[in-house]
């Protein structure tokens, strides 16, 4: 480590917190149920994490798992892991088993922090030490002991070069086994500071946690409301009776997701006018203005956003015109179901042909869109060839088709990749593919996404039988079950021949074609 | 310049004006008298000023200096300068021709953009080539001439190094001569963003352009005003008949400036409750709590802000609780005219002793604010000796003596280097004392500050004449004035022998107590 410079700070999102600390220390950081602590606590209680792990056999580098929902050990480990000097690895806790020991094995995590509820998952875990999170703040909690035995005072790990990884963030992108996005310490600061700016965090935000922390670490959110000194208001399960209440109870004044929990939100019984506007930033699947309409009508502020986990989450974000407010609705509407333009810190995102020139910003012609800069991660963790492949040409490759309008922002019109995005989640199509020919009935197969009232898209798997061989659409749909989580199972599955070009590669576009026809876009 | 990375992009202010001019072309940028014009133009202006200086032989790093008042030519600069791969130069429109002289000098400015009233500033300058600003707009203008040789789809030269300078601001420090306060592009870039959120701009927001384009940039209010899309409304001089105008027929939402200006502000007979809020960080020297609540009472929110010209601007900022809304007028006044804690993005400020230890939390241990990181100066222009004496052990050594209260929020309460602050301008009492020792009837003297109704301070020069010379307190007077900015000069004269240590060592603290006697402060 060189000498500190004096004009020179490397960015360090763990600053956020010991800033609130230090200026709000008695302010209500963390509301979880019944239970409520200050910054002042939330510090102490990320200190004593840090520092029982050091104690642990932690060293700088080290990763550290958590698999949990949006509790306060959750957030903890946010500022916590990262304070010891450790990297932060979130796991989406829909997975099944052997995917979350490939990533355990993968990342080389040291240690998990598991919730309760989930231990199950982590049964098989070698060469991990398991911290079981009873989510009860008592005593007598596994995680409470573990924090007992760290110190308050600790002071966290100086970060040496702010383009280090501090998270490593597995995603389901094209191929079968997740990728490990690593995201650096200054790229999570300009991310927390973009969120803040285009959201309009401020030192009186109320944040409720619908948007799962193990998703791009919250879209950067523990650290901008934290920067804010904003209240994290926990939600272990999106219950949609509950979240109404919580909006109500709690003042909530900003909330982040997938467009599918707020179509649910809306059409819940208990849906109703808020006293108060919340802005709410959606992003992960594109949201219709149907949606974006209704939303408003309740004294929502939707904030489209779009990006991916390879960009920290959102990327871009529709910049709202004040003049947009005197068009028809529907007009109105049909302006803000666009991706937009990029967050104010970051360069401009592309769309590009396949020579890497602009497409034309003529709403028509379809291109991928690129991107550079702060907000795109160092690259995969262990894979080299991958990151090799997504920076293609300087940019990172989204693999999302757009189209770019006149006026300078961007709406994705289809994904060049097939991957299928429902309720949120990620689903590789690759990934299904490759276990439904591990059927001893299967000759071959191809999963595309089906349009999905409730989940927006869901897989639909074709699939050609060997000769003489017999399996029922219930079998297929069983046998995935046992070895994936189960939002990545076909939700139907027709048999027969594959299309396929003269080369005989299938043809994947002519399937969805016929699952979407009469639907004016390809995602949903 | 090494391979750009696809993860990083260097921190650039210049890269805001693009963003805005991408996303609200059309949106009134610049408003100045009757002239309006929208980012689109903004953008094209500064980019003509930038290709303009390229063919006129400017060549990375070279220094272009500025002696405007707050004009669209000002603005233009501060992003065309840095577009064109120069280094801005803004100089005090108050100086004197010699002092001028030595900062176009020392700064080897290459080319200097100097508004028609200001002319005769710059009659001595060699080597600089002068380009004047008629501040018309009209195409007969020597500057609008300039521009029109420029194109309007030059590309910013792109910045290799973030740590590189975007800016050498001169200022009276302790000594005689002006210092070249460095800043850098990712300090500029940081602080901007630390404005936007600590000030609450957002994309509505309209800045009046109160505090002088020259002092540390706008404390980069340029760039972060232009980053919302925000509209700057110019203001050639701070008349307060035309400020009152300006607030509500521009629906001004933020300004900044010293506490003088708003002294004389809030007692003109044009004062009067705005029927909007206006946010106005102040700074340059403590806020009396009269004023703070004066202002209050007006739909003023002020925003008590601290700092000097080696940090970027304010650093600190007095971050108010929603609960000292409920205490008595005066003790809220009290604590709201404390300079308060570090900006949210900066390292905390800290108050320390001699041996750089921290100073009790006791709200009466005098210590030395000192700070380091992002907001804080690469450098002394050209002067190594200086810059390490101003970093010794490792922290930039403010010279600003405070007192630390309990919860963290410092307090000024006397400065240890006898700098005067009069109006928001830096007097060096040192430079002072240079011209009148030059007086053929002067044998030594000594220059404080004292009180001073209007200006906050003033300097008081305490003068022994040699024996059988004599000198009236004009003449003194007459005689700086010939040689300095008159701001600077003495406004009183006092005659007589000067207290001094056994050593001979002038007691300057012991003149100063007798101005102040009487007065809580050491400073006003």
């Amino acid at each position: 480590m060189s000498e500190p410079k004096v004009y020179r700070t490397e960015l360090n999102p763990v600053h956020f917190l010991q800033r609130s600390a230090a200026v709000f220390p008695d302010r209500v950081a963390v509301v979880h149920g019944s239970r409520r602590f200050t910054y002042r606590e939330l510090t102490a209680r990320a200190s004593r994490l840090a520092s029982a792990l050091r104690a642990a056999g932690l060293e700088d580098g080290d990763r550290v798992a958590y698999l949990c929902p949006n509790t306060p050990a959750m957030l903890e480990g946010t500022f916590g892991v990262p304070a010891a000097g450790g990297v932060l690895v979130p796991i989406n806790i829909r997975l099944a088993p052997a995917e979350v020991d490939y990533i355990l094995e993968h990342s080389g995590a040291r240690f998990a922090v598991v919730d309760h509820e989930l231990v199950g998952l982590v049964e098989g875990a070698e060469g991990t030490e398991i911290i079981v999170d009873g989510d009860s703040g008592e005593p007598d909690d596994a995680y409470e002991q573990f924090l007992a035995g760290g110190s308050a005072a600790f002071e966290p790990v100086p970060v040496a070069d702010e383009e280090s990884p501090i998270s490593i963030n597995y995603t389901s992108g094209t191929t079968g086994s997740p990728k490990g996005v690593v995201v650096t310490y200054r790229g999570s600061f300009l991310n927390a500071m973009a969120e803040i700016i285009e959201t309009g965090l401020s030192y009186d935000s109320v944040y409720l946690w619908v948007l799962p922390l193990f998703h791009c670490n919250g879209w950067c959110h523990p650290w901008a409301v934290t920067a804010v000194a904003g209240r994290h208001v926990c939600l272990r399960k999106v219950d949609t009776a509950q979240i109404w209440e919580l909006l109500e109870a709690e003042g909530i004044t900003h909330a982040c997701g997938a467009p599918t929990v707020y179509i649910a939100l809306v059409n819940d019984p208990a849906a109703r006018r808020l006293p108060q506007p919340v802005t709410v930033s959606m992003g992960g699947a594109p949201a219709s203005p149907t949606l974006l309409e209704r939303m408003a009508a309740l004294n929502f502020e939707p904030n489209h956003v779009y990006g991916l986990t390879e960009t920290y989450g959102p990327m871009t974000v529709c910049v709202k015109h004040p003049e947009w407010r005197e068009l028809p609705n529907e007009e109105r509407a049909r302006l803000l179901a666009r991706q937009g333009v990029s967050y104010l810190p970051h360069e401009e995102v592309r769309v590009v042909d396949e020579s890497m020139t602009d497409v034309p910003r003529d709403a028509a012609t379809v291109g991928e869109i690129v991107m550079r800069g702060n907000n795109v991660m160092r690259g995969y963790y262990r894979d080299p060839e991958a990151t090799a492949r997504a920076f293609e040409g300087g940019w990172f490759h989204s693999g999302d088709l757009a189209v770019w309008h006149p006026d300078g922002y961007v709406e994705v019109s289809d994904r060049a990749k097939d991957i299928i995005i429902s309720g949120g989640e990620n689903i590789s199509t690759i990934e299904v593919e490759r276990t439904i020919v591990k059927h001893p009935a299967v000759l071959e197969c191809a999963v595309v996404a089906m349009p999905d009232e409730r989940w927006g898209e869901r897989p639909k798997a074709f699939v050609t039988l060997k000769s003489g061989q017999d399996a029922d659409e219930q079998e297929i749909i069983d046998f995935c079950r046992e070895r994936l989580a189960h939002f990545k199972c076909p939700a139907a599955v027709q048999f027969g021949e594959l299309p396929k070009t003269s080369t005989g590669k299938i043809q994947k576009y002519v399937l969805r074609e016929r699952e979407w026809a009469g639907q004016e876009k390809r995602v949903n």
